[in-house]
């Protein structure tokens, strides 16, 4: 294992840039904190560029496990002071270890079952959520569209917790390109507190997509005229529900309308779909 | 509106102490911060002891509105410098004002309909995510376990974004008042991503408990052995949601069942309950 002792490192000095998102964007790369995104991205049979590991990681048997994983697979590993990882970590409480890792390509063709688009989700957290009950539901492709946040910023990733890595991503700089993923076979919905809809009184065995609209001033002109707004009923004189916990609620009744008639993965959906014949 | 310029004002020195647990439970009192949160209490009927405003504070309509409405309830105002107000605040950008108000008396009898049980829920964002989500799914009654974080910290206040004044809320320092409270007619359930039986497959039109374990450590030994453990089917290899994202999931599922047969609220639930006839 190599050392790096600078802070002018080439390799760490890049990693430095990677925190911001034209950077990534420029690059191609992103960086992951902490032991559980590595060994996510890792068992997800990602190629790492490079691990930091700060002198303090090493402690526990995961974590030992983990870079003799690492290192047997021919991952470069370099051990840095904790200062120098502090200044590639987005935490707090640096976890002792950050990847540089590459974004995995955006999918080009239409995805096939349920699609989550993220239409203008500003908050971090909100989006890794929303990312990782898209997975959970089984969802087929999570789009960002135009004015979301970032998919590979650290936090989305920190709350995606490896939904990353088991979902296909696009991100989208125009509505237009939403559009065309969407494609024309698709019902839109729009999450909406002011929907006349239940989200349980659609038929999520359809090929559908659900749009999440920014937190505080909800959903895109583009996004509310595609779509079909739709509600969770709410009791007890609550206006309307955090935007990933509303979402997620969405997406698992979606998941429990699809998996009582088997329609759970991609292949059994297109036995529902009589355009396919 | 009266003046403080002294950080040693005794009023803002109560105020200051409020953000520790001891003291609000040795006063009763507790710490509301932001305009939303402000006019929620306020709305709900519930009688503030005092409110800060920092000078920068009354600026729009919806601003100038509540100050009024404070004013003619007879709420006793005061100006504050900035910097006394940041003092008594929790967030990193406060904003501007601050009141103190009583925590409502924990309620002794037994709730009817949906219970919901925070067993060891330690993150203050999850725990006032929950609390909103109970209100919006119909529950009379949220009960805060030994372990749990305190209801009324100012995280917990701030994320219930008002929930705090719309349902029952218990705090139990053992897990026998829990039990107690529960009685001995209502199902018990624990969300448990382990769980053979699935949370769409319970009958919610029951008197139902609904218990969620700490984030790291799952739920305790007791609540483990008095639940049955639920689970939410999870696709794409993710292991669990995150602990208010799955309760919320199964809260609406509970919510979705019951308005289904209407019984959405406590009233219509007792004529499905046949051991009250």
């Amino acid at each position: 294992m190599l050392e790096i002792t600078s802070a002018n490192n080439p390799r760490l000095k890049m990693a430095r840039k990677l925190q911001r998102r034209r950077a990534r964007e420029q690059s191609g790369l992103c960086l992951l904190e902490g032991a559980r995104l590595v060994a996510d991205a890792w068992r997800a049979g990602v190629t790492l560029e490079s691990v930091f590991i700060a002198r303090s990681f090493a402690a526990g048997l995961e974590q030992t496990e983990l870079l003799a994983a690492l290192a047997l697979g021919g991952t470069p590993l370099y051990l840095v002071e904790e200062a120098l990882l502090a200044g590639i970590s987005d935490t707090v409480t640096p976890q002792g270890i950050v990847a540089v890792a590459p974004i995995p390509p955006a999918i080009p063709e239409i995805a096939s079952g349920l699609v989550l688009v993220l239409d203008g989700i500003a908050d971090p957290g909100n989006a890794g959520t929303l990312l990782r009950s898209a997975v959970g539901a089984g969802a087929g492709l999570v789009i960002f569209g135009p004015e979301a946040v970032d998919a590979y910023s650290p936090k989305v990733l920190r709350a995606g917790v490896g939904a990353h890595f088991r979902i296909a991503i696009a991100t989208c700089s125009a509505w237009a390109e939403v559009e065309t993923l969407l494609g024309n076979e698709r019902q839109l919905f729009v999450a909406d507190a002011r929907g006349a809809l239940g989200y349980d009184g659609v038929d999520w065995s359809l090929p559908s997509a659900l749009i999440i609209g920014n937190e505080a001033h909800g959903p895109s002109q583009a996004a509310a005229s595609a779509a079909i707004p739709i509600a969770i009923p709410m009791q007890g004189g609550v206006e309307s529900l955090n935007a990933a916990v509303a979402g997620s609620v969405i997406l698992f009744e979606a998941a429990r309308q699809r998996l009582l008639i088997g329609a759970g993965d991609g292949t059994a959906l297109e036995v529902c779909d009589p355009s396919r014949d």
